[in-house]
């Protein structure tokens, strides 16, 4: 039964594990967001990686829009291989890790130290070697995650760092605005059953693209991850600018689009991107909540509820982890241990 | 004639225009230079899409680990759509673009001169509204680029930051290595009838992903946004570090992985990767100059010519460019004019 498995129950954990994560770490949040200011940080780098990473780009735009902070993604390779670790200026220094051991990250924590900056950790494992270079340590509080592909702990670093940026910039609506995020990922997880009959369309494609953009390029990256690890279809993530810049050649009639498009600043857009795949005949697949988005899908995937669209990162990924996990079942793969992947990654 | 295409001409012509660059824009890049050490730049944010985007992967790792700048990737919807633009701190802010004319591009550079930033362009359009934009502008004297795929554009601008970092640190060794890079070019080129005669083996491949790290994280992305462009292959660009955390689930018996792996200190990573992939049957394809990971290899692509490892993605990437438009010719596909891509595209 795939309820009995660790990924649906993770998967299906979320509301709770946000909840959590609200309640336990706000005087963290606040310590941090007290030192950014204290010590006008001029901007952020960021060392993460996988799913991590996916939580970086989300912070480079909410950040960014937010916050007014240039957000950069570390190099780990200058730290650890090459022993060149750039200069970092007065950032904040921030590693974001599930497990905390990866030893590329704690190099670039490491070397933040040496440089006298300010550090911060948000990590599942508060007492992991990378937790130990933080001047500040924010728990994710997911709890333990047992599948190896990460949900849990992906939507918790997202939800770390819109506490973060609600703290910086005094919202008091930010924070009201996320203690109802938990409620909506419930709705927007009874998309349950429409995904799992959905899926087995899916059974025989070897690849597909998935687009977004803005504060949703993340959502991108993060279902492109998922279904690569768990459905070993070959998936590449793109913002729509990008993607006319020489991909879009790509598309033929029936080739898979997924589009990531919650209802924003960008649906415009995205509703213009949607028109040019469709006219290629492409297979759109499209995650939204705007109706006439949906309209112009041949799949449409709607999301049930409407959240501010710096925080639809944290629901619109939500159809895309069961959709991996469903079309995964549908290819018998075992959803908790992936073929070639362990929890824990060390590179250097 | 393949001979005959603006693409082959162009792929030929990077040792000339190389040597026009370096000729021409030592005073531009000179005057760059001064300016970012008078104004204590601390660091460097920088706006392209496409092509130029991976120039600036490379000024990423060449900035940071040559001259101790921490690089950021600009996020253009922040500025173009979003309208909420961070604020850049004591940067430089760069823009990179073959045309000059992408409006998201645009309005980075037009908020860094509102910020009052020292603004620099690299571009072969100096008549552009980019160009227009830039305190410094640097013309990438690449002559006239006809085949909609970049490619002495690129090259030109991988070395218009190279040529940058020489100046940054003085360095004369580096400048006499830039110097010494034409005739290199010319050298490696010599494998032209090599990919050739390789080319067709890949007719019917699908998809496959490229793996780079470093200072060729840059050239895994650019190789596989040629063989998009020109091949409608499915291709994805991985830092090998990322590809462990996750996608290597991917690898099954005869999954082509490209390896681009120049002589330096990332030559035992990459020696342990290749074991990896050949433990799982890969068809492993390596660019190389390093004996014994050509050995290893199912395909090895030897470079005739070793260079200083931060210098390598000038001379790496050609291969990968050959292989690309033969891989397209074995396809019949027009190499010139690729389906759906027209040489400028502007994206809001």
């Amino acid at each position: 039964m795939i309820s009995d498995t660790y990924l649906y129950k993770e998967i299906h954990g979320q509301p709770a594990a946000l909840s959590r994560l609200i309640k336990n770490e706000k005087a963290s949040i606040q310590k941090l967001a007290r030192a950014i200011l204290q010590r006008q940080v001029t901007h952020v780098v960021i060392a993460a990686r996988g799913t991590s990473d996916n939580a970086a780009r989300f912070a480079q735009y909410v950040l960014g829009a937010v916050n007014g902070l240039t957000v950069a993604l570390a190099t780990p390779s200058l730290f650890s291989i090459y022993g060149r670790p750039p200069k970092f200026g007065n950032a904040l220094v921030l590693g974001i890790s599930q497990s905390g051991k990866s030893p590329d990250i704690v190099a670039v924590l490491d070397e933040a130290r040496q440089q006298k900056r300010l550090t911060a950790v948000f990590t599942n494992t508060p007492g992991s070697d990378l937790a130990s270079t933080g001047d500040i340590v924010v728990d994710l509080n997911a709890g333990e995650e047992r599948a190896v592909a990460a949900t849990k702990t992906y939507t918790n670093s997202l939800a770390a760092v819109a506490m973060l940026s609600a703290e910086l910039s005094g919202s008091a609506e930010g924070f009201a605005q996320l203690n109802r995020l938990p409620d909506v990922m419930v709705e927007t997880l009874t998309m349950d059953p429409l995904i799992k009959e959905i899926a087995p369309r899916y059974r025989y494609m070897q690849h597909c693209v998935i687009i977004g953009r803005g504060f949703n390029y993340a959502t991108a990256f993060e279902m492109a991850l998922k279904m690569k690890e768990l459905t070993y279809t070959i998936v590449e993530p793109y913002s729509s600018a990008d993607f006319l810049h020489g991909p879009i050649a790509l598309i033929e009639s029936g080739f898979p689009v997924v589009i990531i498009a919650p209802s924003g600043i960008l649906s415009a857009e995205m509703a213009s991107f949607l028109t040019q795949v469709n006219e290629r005949q492409a297979e759109s697949i499209v995650i939204s909540d705007v109706p006439d988005l949906l309209a112009s899908a041949r799949i449409p995937l709607a999301l049930p509820k409407s959240v501010p669209e710096y925080l639809s990162p944290l629901t619109a990924i939500l159809p895309g982890q069961l959709f991996s996990m469903y079309l995964a079942a549908a290819r018998d793969y075992d959803v908790d241990s992936p073929r070639g992947l362990s929890k824990v990654t060390e590179t250097r």
